[in-house]
């Protein structure tokens, strides 16, 4: 039991413990921080109380004044066990040093402002649920042949544009671009008409790997830090035009969100849980010695419009991927590409079998065919100016629950 | 004149200055250089010496000394011209500084390290020559409607792998992955059966842009710092296994290579030329001031052979391009999307009309199916191991040739 009082049904139980980068009007330097209850932990200043000392070495202890994840990350994954096991225990002993500090080291999430949490290399997006790929491809294609043939063979995937990720609460501005209205063959421009949100998660990359060499499934949890929400937000209408040959470009370039506290694999590991059975069988390269390879995160997506009325859109997990994460890590890596600290995987849209699991709402409004209706009787198909999309996270209950908080952004 | 001695037909002529990072034997603490005949200008030392003391602060001189150029990039188009007319200043008078401190500023590019010139953000790839993508689309779609609906409307493009982009000399490891063998329906495992290079040249981005605005054709100069040999490894047989519907993955991320020597967009300005007329007239957004959108840089692909014998299999130029670096700068920012100071905006492969001139073997053997010989009788298709490909670029000609020197990498 932890000393400090934590909120009902907080997502930051003592079990989670994600990490951030938080500035404060009092102290602007953004610096590493770790969420609990309705309070963050200022890494820095815990550092310099002597909280790490039995496991971080003074110029390991730098790591959390630095405003980003990075550097703590790349201290690799038995550190991050040693300063987990260490903040578990100075905040369930009631004459810890963090304690008798806690005006210092503790500051409330309310006087916070989160930032990115990590520079990114390299940010790839993954295609990995098999409802959502079932749902595109029964819209754009065959109804009665949706997978491509690859797609039971390989986690498809492509590489985004990383300098537009963007921390959740950043506003997300209509992109313009080229598209083809139905019935015409010269393109038009103006701002995007089918502006929708992709409910994502993503795992953030723990260790440099060298050109040349793979990872293997089971080495996941060495090479996988811990895990964020993500909304690609997606622009149809542009996507749509400009995606062939050579995939998604504009379409999604204008802007990504990530929710500011990244959990830990290893806080998520007690929610693992199995996956599809995936048939046929990938190939040995791709076979997961974990029998759980997914994790049990309940996700949702509220809507809230211009009238402010918040509607909950879509109740979805991420137990419905079919590609496991483990297995997406392994396939970007045999062919040999190097991986860097910080690198971003996002799942792709997760949307379940039922519609009321749909990710995004191309899905839930059926291509704009099938308005969704929200709480206050106003209609949707796609993103209206003024809407707020926010998704939560969160595997557990009680105070064992850990959870992501949110991802949010308004639509300008 | 300048008081060095020049190498008849060197591609680093007064007129050219181009910028690399660079360390040697004695000093292995990479650093920036510049390009004069067969030797390098130690920026950093050149600095120390007060060389740059009318145009930089001392705070600014400091960015020689860093391992990537991006710092310099980051003081903008003013800057680079100041440095470039003080260089040049410089090498022309006799009584000069730089002379008279030869011994320490100067240092045979024979005894130096070529290191990645700039460290890149986010790496774009275009498709943007329309002889290329015909030949693609005869191949693999329709030789009658070779070209998809949106090619001839915007600059084609994709988000490219930065983490494994290298420099020159790096060896290649011919990737693994997936592939499906012809009539049959499940992929196999194992290393790529047709290994490729794409003939590129790449701009690298030289102004930090804000999400949410856009840049126009007529502002590239500005944006722009300079230019690169690129090529951008492909394994064709995992790339057409996987690329529907997402777009080029595993089959490009294991590598691509650039030229050591960033030549700048003022060097290659006296070499600009016009392009392709565009039919139809492209949307407003794209439309470019400049009557002279490209640069006659002549390209040649050579291929060494494992017994050590050279054929030049192409001889290609950017003025084959159809879209301008311009419009694909404008087209990348039209949604929106932020640019940062290293981006690496790549051409697509260069192919001219000729087949003498086409930028990749998948064209110049046909899909595989015209082997092309070599000058020791010895044929291609794609790829082998132990084959050396290397790329030269070049504008101008005598003491005003402005080259890139080359890139080059061997498959392993």
């Amino acid at each position: 039991m932890p000393w400090l009082p934590i909120p009902a049904d907080s997502d930051f139980s003592i079990h989670n413990l994600p990490y951030g980068v938080f500035s404060t009007a009092q102290r602007t330097q953004p610096r590493v921080g770790v969420a609990i209850g309705d309070q963050i932990i200022d890494m820095a200043v815990a550092a310099q109380l002597g909280t790490f000392d039995t496991c971080l070495t003074k110029a390991q202890r730098s790591v959390f004044s630095q405003p980003y994840l990075n550097d703590f990350i790349r201290l690799g994954r038995t550190i991050w066990q040693q300063v987990r096991r260490v903040l578990q225990t100075e905040l369930s002993d009631p004459a810890s040093r963090l304690k008798a500090n806690a005006q210092h080291a503790l500051v409330a999430q309310a006087d916070a402002t989160m930032h990115m949490p990590v520079q990114i290399g390299d940010y790839t997006d993954f295609y990995s649920s098999i409802d959502h790929a079932s749902n595109v491809g029964k819209m754009f294609r065959d109804p009665a042949n949706a997978l491509l043939p690859n797609w039971r063979h390989l986690p498809v995937g492509y590489h985004g544009r990383a300098s537009s990720v963007v921390v959740s609460g950043t506003s997300i501005r209509r992109p313009q671009g080229q598209r083809l209205p139905k019935g015409v063959d010269q393109p038009v421009f103006g701002p995007s008409q089918r502006l929708d949100f992709e409910l994502e998660t993503a795992f953030i990359v723990g260790k440099d790997t060298a050109l040349g060499t793979s990872v293997t499934p089971g080495d996941f949890d060495e090479h996988a830090f811990g895990m964020v929400l993500f909304n690609d937000w997606s622009a149809r209408d542009i996507q749509q035009w400009e995606y062939v040959p050579l995939g998604p470009f504009l379409g999604k370039s204008f802007a990504s969100s990530v929710s500011p506290w990244v959990v830990t694999i290893e806080a998520l590991a007690p929610f693992r849980v199995a996956g599809y059975v995936q048939e046929p069988e990938p190939l040995p390269y791709l076979h997961d010695p974990n029998p759980l390879p997914n994790f049990d995160i309940n996700l949702t997506v509220e809507l809230t419009d211009p009238a402010d009325v918040t509607t909950v859109i879509s109740r979805s997990n991420q137990r419905f991927l079919y590609w496991s994460q483990a297995q997406q890590l392994a396939h970007h890596t045999i062919n040999g590409c190097n991986l860097r600290v910080g690198d971003l995987m996002a799942s792709g849209t997760i949307s379940g079998p039922d519609r009321s699991s749909w990710g995004s709402l191309l899905e839930l409004s059926w291509g704009g065919a099938e308005p969704l209706t929200l709480a206050d009787g106003s209609k949707r198909t796609f993103l209206e100016d003024g809407d707020t999309v926010t998704f939560r996270g969160w595997a557990g209950e009680g105070d064992h629950r850990v959870g992501f908080g949110e991802v949010t952004g308004t639509v300008l």
